[in-house]
């Protein structure tokens, strides 16, 4: 069939977009499910610790920021490609102390967004035929921003801790599969992506972990991702990172470490992102990046600018890291005195609970959209939301489809815990009518 | 040799970022040169006509709008990825009345700037092997952005006016090459992407160029990309838009038109743009753009929603398109004095000049990164900046190598005429010198 006999333009599709009618992404579907469920009972508020947003606004200083930089004629205008030179600065400070090290400003592209950093990431370095590592879970972004190049992903299993069903674990019983890793690096591969703090999981990758995974990337000359945008988030005494691992140092020749503003200073609408890596690498993300979104908004760049200062002033990352432990008491006391097991956060601001002692009625009627995913956490995610009033993510969406059962994960419940402790507390008083259901 | 013997991570990079050392963009290369200039002889003012950035800070409503933004939470969190309903509705209620039809929700995806916008609409539908036809003179984004899908660029001439380098002329000396045009369609293209008004010429396709080129669009099942960024500063009596085209009514079903609150709105660092077009075609767009970005950044579209219903109160964009009007009459005249042609520009910012009549000295001297692009107009931007303290772009950068010279655009130069009129003021002050040089 040539061209001029299909005359419908939607025809035309990049077919790696390949929407079914009425198919909706796990955001779009709890979202919609959790509105619905408040419409049709008014009288019950739903508590949303689903999707990873703030309830809170933004620290003062950081929104006054804003006002000043638009006050400015300048940051109303085009950023440079590379950043804001302010924001550059601060970023490079940022690291120099959380290195230990002097970091110029050659070694940090601002993005559009984490998000829009990884892509540019991935397509500053990968093309057709090329592959990349990525350990699951993960998060769901990172698969199509690989694709989108041409790239294929190989996919190495954190394995799930065996007592995962029965007990409370740690990070630490979540174990990367070694063997799996070494088998997968090919000649093809060119990346190996983490995420430390780890979502949905909690963990944060120990020295340990680090030095073993950072041997292998330096052996095949391959390039290390490493997203950290709950890097201001750690509750174990100290965040090892890639680049800094003193075991290993060559290992930060060939890391490129990703940053938020957004998860910084609680305001993800913001869309700040920013990449920390050797010259060398960081310049073919900033030529990426130029043409991906040219520049990154200029208000909001020199607000971050202004923001880092004051948050050193008042110990601001300090302070809500402090808060977010506390948080964590507050929320998880409720799994314990119901005895359903969780993973111990190491950081970020999820909490993965096995839910599998949890009785759902036999007969309870779930809609198609929710019985068409195939896996329990859908359904334990729906009913959740209709009876408990609580409104978690089902975690199997960050693995691949043939994974999705048999291991314990499409047991769990991810909740995010980046909310007013009114709202947690709520959800606490919701939760505990699980007790019912046991 | 296998990827293992390469010890250098930076040798992984995508080959389509082949940047050669020291290479630089026109922006870089130009702002560069000026700021040089000036810091040279900081006795004299460099009066920057360059790169399309308002001199001027947007409107206080636009501002005002955001610092209320600042101040609701959900604004600071993640919109959704379609785009803020409230900014959703007032851009289909915008087109809706530039239309003269009910435009709904549904055909409109807000995005991280147009050019993301355009990034996303090209990732909606290209795959590595399909065609797009993009008109030279074009604007330098379009490539890359095409060609980092994996399709090819395939260019059409907007034939030079004979008289460039003789006469003032009009947009309407610009022609499509219709023959060229019609032999460049073969079954592997997919898009014609047209942008009216256009940058750098200042033309505006008329109705009976829009009908030629919506029935081929229609014959081959095409789809047409119309960036109409600057579709608020228009001089002619009327816009004609390929969407509202009446003597062709189903060019709309396939036409994606973008648009620009940063350019609307004098907030080019803002990065707010968006895509209008028949849902069936926006929802890969709508694809796309959760992939590459996510979200756009969320004050901002609330502030953009805030921004247009005090446009409509305040005749916003009819005084701001008056005052363009005025700005140009301030500005051209110089020319007109100078006997130096240009073309009058239909719409748009910026003014293309001809400057074959300038003579420089034979004898000047040129740095290494000027005479190595080959082309007069370099050396003629980079001897006004030196010398008369006025910056422009050398308009060869907007055409494929082949044609840089030998029809007249190489002895011209691009000025943005949306600065303050002072600015202007000053720039004809310092051009007048032109006089010694003819």
């Amino acid at each position: 069939m040539s061209r001029s006999d299909r005359k419908d333009p939607a025809s035309l599709h990049n077919p790696y977009f390949n929407l079914k009618p009425g198919q909706k992404d796990i955001w779009t579907l709890i979202n919609e499910t959790a509105a619905k469920a408040q419409a049709d009972d008014p009288n019950t508020k739903i508590v949303n610790l689903g999707q990873g947003f703030f309830s809170y606004n933004p620290p003062e200083f950081a929104i006054q920021a804003v006002d000043e930089a638009l006050h400015q004629t300048q940051f109303n205008q085009y950023a440079p490609a590379r950043g804001n030179i302010n924001l550059l600065k601060q970023i490079a400070n940022h690291y120099s102390k959380s290195y230990g090290r002097e970091v110029p400003i050659e070694e940090v592209q601002i993005t559009t967004g984490a998000n829009e950093g990884m892509f540019s990431v991935f397509f500053g370095f990968l093309t057709p035929g090329d592959e990349v590592i990525v350990f699951e879970p993960f998060f769901d972004q990172y698969i199509p921003n690989i694709e989108m190049t041409g790239a294929k992903v190989k996919y190495v299993k954190i394995r799930y801790p065996e007592k995962l069903n029965t007990e409370t674990v740690n990070g630490e019983d979540w174990e990367i599969d070694w063997e799996s890793l070494e088998s997968s690096i090919s000649d093809k591969v060119k990346m190996v992506v983490i995420n430390t703090p780890h979502n949905p999981i909690g963990k944060i990758f120990n020295k340990q972990e680090l030095h073993r995974l950072g041997e292998l990337v330096i052996k095949h000359n391959l390039i290390l991702v490493s997203d950290e945008v709950y890097e201001n988030l750690f509750y174990t005494s100290e965040f090892p990172r890639p680049a800094t691992l003193e075991s290993l140092p060559e290992l930060r020749e060939r890391t490129l470490t990703v940053g938020s503003a957004g998860k910084s200073f609680a305001a993800t609408g913001w869309r700040v992102g920013y990449i920390q890596g050797p010259a060398s690498l960081i310049k073919y993300v900033t030529a990426a990046h130029t043409r991906i979104c040219f520049s990154t908004p200029a208000p909001l760049q020199q607000a971050v600018a202004q923001a880092f200062p004051q948050a050193d002033k008042l110990n601001y990352f300090e302070n809500t890291r402090k808060d977010y432990a506390r948080k964590y008491e507050l929320f998880v006391k409720v799994f314990d005195d119901l005895g359903l097991p969780y993973t111990i956060a190491d950081g970020g601001y999820f909490l993965l609970v096995n839910l599998s002692k949890v009785k759902m009625p036999n007969d309870y009627e779930f809609p198609e959209d929710i019985l068409s995913r195939g896996t329990l956490d859908f359904k334990l995610a729906y009913w959740l939301i209709k009876e408990i009033g609580v409104v978690g993510i089902p975690p199997t969406e960050f693995v691949i489809e043939k994974n999705r059962v048999g291991n314990g994960l499409e047991n769990c419940i991810r909740f995010a815990v980046c909310k007013d402790d009114t709202i947690l507390e709520e959800a606490v008083k919701k939760l505990a009518m699980l007790k019912d259901y046991l």
